[in-house]
């Protein structure tokens, strides 16, 4: 395929990022077991299955890391970073649904094994719990950031629905999808610490940037490996974005440098009810013989540099040069 | 039919609650239609759809009313009414997914027109709205109650869902159910006012029993008219529990009263994947012979009683003596 990753001892930043907050991540990882616990065996059962089976847990971890930033220590941090996980956890058992996956994190979906009315009812759960959470630090401020970004998460996930099919779409509203479903809440699991910190604006805006050029380069880079990943190791399957007709940067951008017969193509295999592998062959062919893969690497490469830049205005610190290192990691990330 | 209903003329004392909180619906009623607004055109059109439908605005109304009672005034009762409507229409977007409903307030349900993808999220995204209103009234508080509620309805209706079919099911555990994914907000609804008039924890405790006590009386009339109402005033057609397969207090009194053959009948009813009309007509005569519905009744009654001696640490006023009569009325209503 054409393209062009550094090949890199991949887990590295990660690993340090996670060493940096080891202490603090044992104790969101003990909170998000004891959280979603309930009588109602079917909701722990159903919530482990997802939880249990990992995920990068990025977003806490940027939460722990940017409090650190701050010199924020205590119980708030773990809170707020385990009602972020649990945020993020409810918005992926809603998306399941939505997008009709069969695999989620290497395993069976959720859904396909609880069925979709118990998914929907533990992601309100996990939703309500994770504002509990927050309640519990006492910041109302915190309460603020994180219900505007679960109401932008969602008006983001309607607008994706909104153009299904419409391979037209312009680059301007796509990367406004992408900001709303992704991007909303790293900022705001970058930015939540400054509140507890009572930090003042210009940092919590620069933590906001911060999380936001992030989530834009996870999500683009999460694009781009749609069409050019190792199926063990993005744990969903090469394609399962083209498969689902969902419109993404690379198949946008090829779709305008197309002719008019391709062009024509594309519209006819994503009006289709569903796509075949040989469908999924010659996209990815289309694809990488139009450069979108490697505008979208571009575009992913600017995000983080932008992502690197926001922080900047902190002190250097074990822990600021490690999330800066994570933008780059996350642009060469092949998993 | 066996009920006996006395006739009344049944919306005055509803009426006569609307009228004492009239300026503070009006506003409320405005905030609904200004904060389901989203540029994302799908998601007011579909939340206008069951919001404008109407309903009876019952929990905003009690919101209004207890507010009224600890002499609160200014936006806070408003934001608060409106928070706990949207939490009311979230949790019915996502029920009507669960039950696999076709009616709601007398409409084609909002998922069968904008298909259940649509229905998950803009039920997330009111409930998300609904938490930035209560952040905005300054008063962590009502956000800790809130959220609670939240979590102990979405668990509620995981409960429910996990005794489906299970006729034997102790009248204890399905009055558990009702008391979380219905009088909980209720509860909520009268007694988050305490929070924002700063009241004493006793007026807080009481007026979450008041609540409570009269979501429990609703639950219970709700599911003996759905064995004896009237289509038209129901705004949904009777018998859809029994049809849905759902498990309600007169369905399992019945069954607790019957004979073997007659358990038998109710076992294999009930584990069938439909149920028709036949099926039904039995249903209603089975539950009328044995004095299930008097007893739902009754039981309904002695909540209704009880939310009234709630409100006996109050001062007497016509607010306050309005809502005892509510308790009354929502015994004798036949819609």
């Amino acid at each position: 395929m054409g393209i062009a990753l550094k090949k890199t001892d991949q887990k590295q930043p990660i690993e340090q990022l996670a060493s940096l907050v080891e202490d603090g991540m044992s104790q969101v990882n003990d909170l998000i077991a004891e959280r979603m616990q309930s009588p109602i065996g079917m909701i722990p059962d159903l919530a482990a299955h997802l939880v249990d089976a990992g995920g990068k847990r990025l977003r806490p971890m940027i939460t722990l890391a940017t409090s650190q930033i701050l010199g924020v220590s205590g119980d708030n941090p773990i809170k707020l970073a385990t009602a972020v996980e649990f945020i993020h956890s409810a918005t992926l058992l809603h998306d399941d649904i939505v997008d009709g996956s069969e695999l989620r994190r290497g395993k069976t979906a959720a859904n396909r094994l609880w069925g979709n009315s118990a998914s929907i009812l533990v992601g309100d759960f996990l939703f309500a719990r994770s504002f509990s959470l927050m309640v519990e630090t006492g910041h109302i401020g915190v309460l603020g950031i994180l219900s505007k970004a679960s109401a932008v998460i969602a008006e983001g996930e309607v607008h994706q629905l909104a153009v299904i099919g419409n391979v037209d779409l312009p680059i301007k509203e796509y990367m406004k999808i992408i900001e709303a479903k992704t991007a909303e809440l790293f900022a705001a699991a970058a930015s939540v610490s400054a509140v507890i910190a009572g930090a003042p604006d210009k940092q919590q805006q620069a933590l906001d940037s911060f999380g936001r050029c992030l989530g834009l380069t996870f999500q683009l880079i999460d694009d781009a490996l749609d069409y050019s990943g190792n199926d063990d190791l993005l744990g969903k399957h090469t394609g399962d974005d083209f498969r689902e007709g969902k419109l993404t940067l690379p198949l946008l951008l090829a779709y305008r440098k197309a002719d008019a017969d391709t062009q024509k193509w594309w519209q006819q295999v994503l009006e289709a009810d569903t796509r075949n592998d040989d469908d999924l062959a010659k996209a990815i062919q289309l694809i990488n013989q139009s450069g979108a893969l490697e505008e979208t690497l571009s575009q992913a490469r600017k995000f983080a540099l932008q992502a690197q830049t926001s922080l900047e205005i902190f002190e250097q610190s074990p822990i600021r040069d490690c999330l800066m290192e994570l933008c780059d990691f996350l642009v060469q990330r092949r998993s």
